[in-house]
């Protein structure tokens, strides 16, 4: 998308330099700065430390990170090496082992010497088919609100939680992809922004949703109930971390909140999402995906602009506070009214899931 | 309650000096400060600001700032004057105009130069009310803690959402009382305490309750759905701006998710609520009840400490977001459990109140 006039992708290689580019996340919305990474080990810390976010992306980051590491060093050694570090970066997203993997699959089969071009190409080929996924749940989207505003003729008002946007992803993002193309299409939307505490990514929606134009309103996480409950809200569009074969979403810690919402004052819920990131290894959502507990200051200090326009931190809570920071939840699939997908919008059940997606027949464990 | 070794109550009158003492709960948890206040004007300010705030508590207040008012000049203008600056201040909450309203009763069957003693007698014994309130409801939950104990044989976890606690009272607290007491009594609880965006009133209850001992954790708003749906939590007590007759229940933004992800978890949700909270005049909670919208910008500039241990504030987001900041919602009294009050845990119907509270039945309209 445009940052300004520029068109910009959130992550892009320059293989004849050996070095990987990215919006730095950790800056925005309040500082645009892009960053160049040069090792694997570089692009770890850049997706622990969240400057590369989002479930699409990171996998995406994953791949470029093989690819760094290869380009100096394509030994059998080097990629386990490479892949452990960055794998060990973030447990719940599905799409860092997924792309993890199919590097280690396609670079198994070529020599070491060759190699090198090899993960760089292969890295392409996943930074790009994110966004022909992106595009595709888009007209997905489009095709949704396109018809919720022919049943009501008039602002379509839709909640969104986190960010599941074109920063989050190599491009368009799976939220707001639906979003944007239906803002082009004349089509006229409203977003609610839940800040999403306690990092805020909601702030990045915003910001998203501001550089393209759309209507929004920024609200706290404690604030959807109340909409729905009013009316005020039409559809709810999440993005996801992992969706199991039976359809549970797993997702930013909160969502799970407003899809009981939404269940209970009839308003349709939604998850955006790419078949590729549906884990059909996971039978019970709630059991078996491990949820990832953050570092508790993430919860005590906030960071924002002080009054010099720097970026600054204030702790709200004293150390001695003792705190729990769960990253996620799981939304059960009985709270989900669709999926949102490069094949159109899907019941969130494992038959429906199947019909679209005959691959995972073929190993109960796709992705291991 | 203590702090350190002294004991406070969150307001109290020097009637000879004709001022008002409080703890300023807007440098709360960071600094503890008591401020002085001298005229109505001055109350009215520190109740609009929340440095005064808690539905119970800001009844006493505007109690005091009408003997503020009356010490200064007793005319009927006067006390006029100082109602509808008072009234002005907080529109959700029903003890405000309950406070205001018997101040003027009891003061219109006085003549005016009698009216000083009179308003600071009354205030005093709305305020000592209010501690035998607390203390009744206090001992109200400490059977149900002590019921939940018995049946479970292990520690049980309270969700608490905003603060209801002793700070927000004159003394105890309406949700802090029966914790405070079952710790007392040697039950063994552990509290969720939600951050409570936007304002984080949650770091009051931290910090109330870690000066009591009582083991917390702090946690988002969002975080509460998952903690439910691991049989984390055993129920979730909170407080109330407004009870209506049938039951609904009227508090902080946020409390009504908390409420429908209790049910569908079969957590037990309880409001603690002193009867006179209740307003018997509204019909049709999610219609009547004015649901106050605060400024943007306590949604987009938080407050904390810095670096140097300072108070400090840093923006979220730019003053061009859009921003809705609506302060409380309307839980159907179907979500909750029960209520817990002076009389004991009631089940949230107009029948059940009434029987508990016969003098509602002279009017339709209590409280006007």
């Amino acid at each position: 998308m445009k940052v300004g006039d520029k068109h910009y992708r959130s992550l892009w290689a320059d293989a004849a330099q050996g070095v990987v580019h990215i919006i730095d996340q950790a800056r925005l919305p309040h500082v645009f700065e892009t960053a160049t990474l040069r090792t694997a080990d570089e692009m770890a810390r850049a997706i622990k430390s969240m400057r590369v976010r989002g479930a699409p992306l990171i996998g995406v980051a994953a791949a470029h990170g093989i690819a760094l590491a290869v380009s100096r060093d394509p030994s059998d050694a080097s990629i386990s090496e490479a892949s452990n570090r960055l794998r060990a970066t973030r447990p719940t997203a599905v799409n860092l082992a997924w792309a993890i993997g199919r590097m280690r699959e396609r670079l198994a089969a070529v020599k070491p010497s060759e190699r090198a071009a090899a993960a760089w190409l292969e890295a392409q080929a996943i930074a790009d088919e994110d966004v022909k996924l992106n595009e595709a749940i888009g007209r997905s989207g489009l095709g949704l609100l396109r018809h919720e505003h022919s049943a009501h003729k008039r602002t379509i008002n839709i909640l969104t939680h986190c960010n599941a946007g074109w920063v989050a992803t190599v491009d368009w993002g799976t939220v707001t992809a639906p979003i944007f193309m239906a803002h082009e299409a004349g089509i006229p939307i409203h977003v609610w922004v839940d800040e999403t505490r306690p990092r805020n990514q909601g702030l990045l929606t915003a910001w998203e949703l501001a550089g393209a134009g759309v209507p929004h309103t920024l609200v706290t996480d404690n604030a959807g109930g109340h909409l729905m409950q009013r009316g005020m809200v039409d559809l709810v569009l999440v993005g996801a971390d992992r969706v199991t074969r039976r359809g549970d979403v797993c997702n930013k810690i909160g969502t799970y909140l407003k899809a009981v919402a939404a269940r209970e004052n009839d308003v349709p819920f939604y998850a955006c999402v790419p078949l590729p990131t549906i884990d059909w290894g996971i039978e019970d959502a709630i059991r078996e995906i491990p949820i990832e507990e953050r570092n508790e200051d993430e919860v005590r200090i906030v960071r924002g602009l002080d009054a010099k326009g720097e970026l600054a931190e204030v702790r709200i809570a004293p150390s001695s506070t003792p705190v729990a920071n769960p990253a996620f939840d799981v939304t059960p699939a009985k709270y989900v009214t669709g999926l949102i997908t490069e094949k159109g919008v899907i019941r969130a059940s494992e038959k429906d899931l199947l019909e679209h997606w005959p691959r995972a027949r073929e190993s109960k464990a796709y992705l291991t």
